[in-house]
């Protein structure tokens, strides 16, 4: 009986891995589809999230079967409902993905972003991707040095989020409000990402050490994150 | 022990009203707040979703030790994972409506909306809080009528959200860019707090029926809602 709970256990995590996997591919494409105004792409982005959801009902499905069949008790059973959590972060970080991808498509044949403020989405994006990755490698290895990493990348995106309402508020902002309003909703994005990929971290580090990390656990709720503060 | 467990599952569901009261009391508070650019009361908003955050811990916490020490099956599971789940969507409701009364200290002594959409605004406002209103019912009393309700409300939300996104396209359009900003993000934020709502009561429509609602089931990953489209 516990064999066979460790060996679900493991396919549960493996899962997630999977899942986080997934979700770098879509926010990589999203990236690219992005930054080129390429329309095709982000129809691919679009249709690959219902996978994440089926994978997230997947994990889910397989949590609760865990729950109900083997009773888990203890740091097994903050495990599977730390997977249920973690599993909702990661879908949603797809979602976010996607909505990036659904920007492009509405814009295209033009890009989402005026040119003065490409490059700051361009670090936005990357630092998106570079969480998406060490999330996985967190999933995979457990090994927390990455929190601090993955906060740390955050920390960039959220400040340059804030740089993003100082370009909007500025004298030179010359676009039309609909570019304005795309920019805004793009940014939010990429700061929720974020968010969700230090919850998710946040969550490993407490299965692992037992503690929250105090720097980054429970995303917005304990960092206080207004979008335009 | 199957009679103390029912009373512990009584206290989880008894807590969700609760939760969902005060979630109701700070959006009611954000919307006069934003309505008024009443920058106390806002400060109030923002102080109390401490409170909801802590609830969701305390929700979370006596969800776990139902799980550890009376390890439910079927529907018991079911309900105390759906309990999981709501208090997330709930304690992010909370949030949202914490993100409008730090758009209003943000904005003060300024109003945050222009006055060609400060109708719009206040018809979003208020389904958001008939949202509210009902969650709190259907948590209450199980009335799975309150369901569509829901939905129907979640749905004029979008409308308006989508008709915010026409406004600011539109040329007679004469806000400058930080207010376009705001606005995205105020009806963003009503949107994905309508969002919350419908997943919550798609969840109970799903723990009182066995069957998900298929119009307003898993928010948005059902409803495939992009925030412009």
């Amino acid at each position: 009986m516990r064999k066979i709970f460790q060996e679900d256990l493991q396919n549960v995590g493996d899962l997630l891995v999977e899942i986080s996997q997934y979700v770098t591919t879509a926010m990589t494409d999203a990236r690219q589809a992005f930054e080129t105004a390429d329309v095709q792409l982000a129809e691919e982005v679009i249709a690959a999230d219902r996978r994440i959801d089926a994978m997230q009902t997947d994990i889910d499905e397989r949590a609760i079967d865990l729950l109900a069949l083997q009773g888990p008790v203890a740091t097994d059973l903050r495990t599977v409902v730390g997977a249920l959590r973690m599993s909702a972060s990661l879908e949603r970080m797809g979602d976010l993905a996607r909505h990036i991808a659904q920007l492009v498509r509405l814009r295209y044949p033009d890009q989402v972003t005026p040119e003065p403020l490409r490059a700051t989405f361009q670090k936005m994006a990357q630092h998106a991707i570079d969480i998406s990755e060490r999330l996985t490698e967190l999933l995979r290895t457990r090994d927390i040095a990455l929190v601090a990493q993955i906060t740390a990348l955050n920390e960039q995106i959220n400040e340059l989020h804030a740089s993003v309402f100082a370009a909007l508020a500025d004298h030179d902002w010359a676009a039309n409000a609909a570019t304005t309003a795309d920019c805004t909703l793009a940014s939010r994005y990429f700061e929720r990402f974020g968010d969700h990929g230090v919850s998710v971290a946040a969550k490993v580090h407490y299965l692992v050490t037992g503690e929250w990390d105090s720097r980054g656990s429970e995303g917005e709720a304990r960092s206080a994150i207004s979008p335009v503060e």
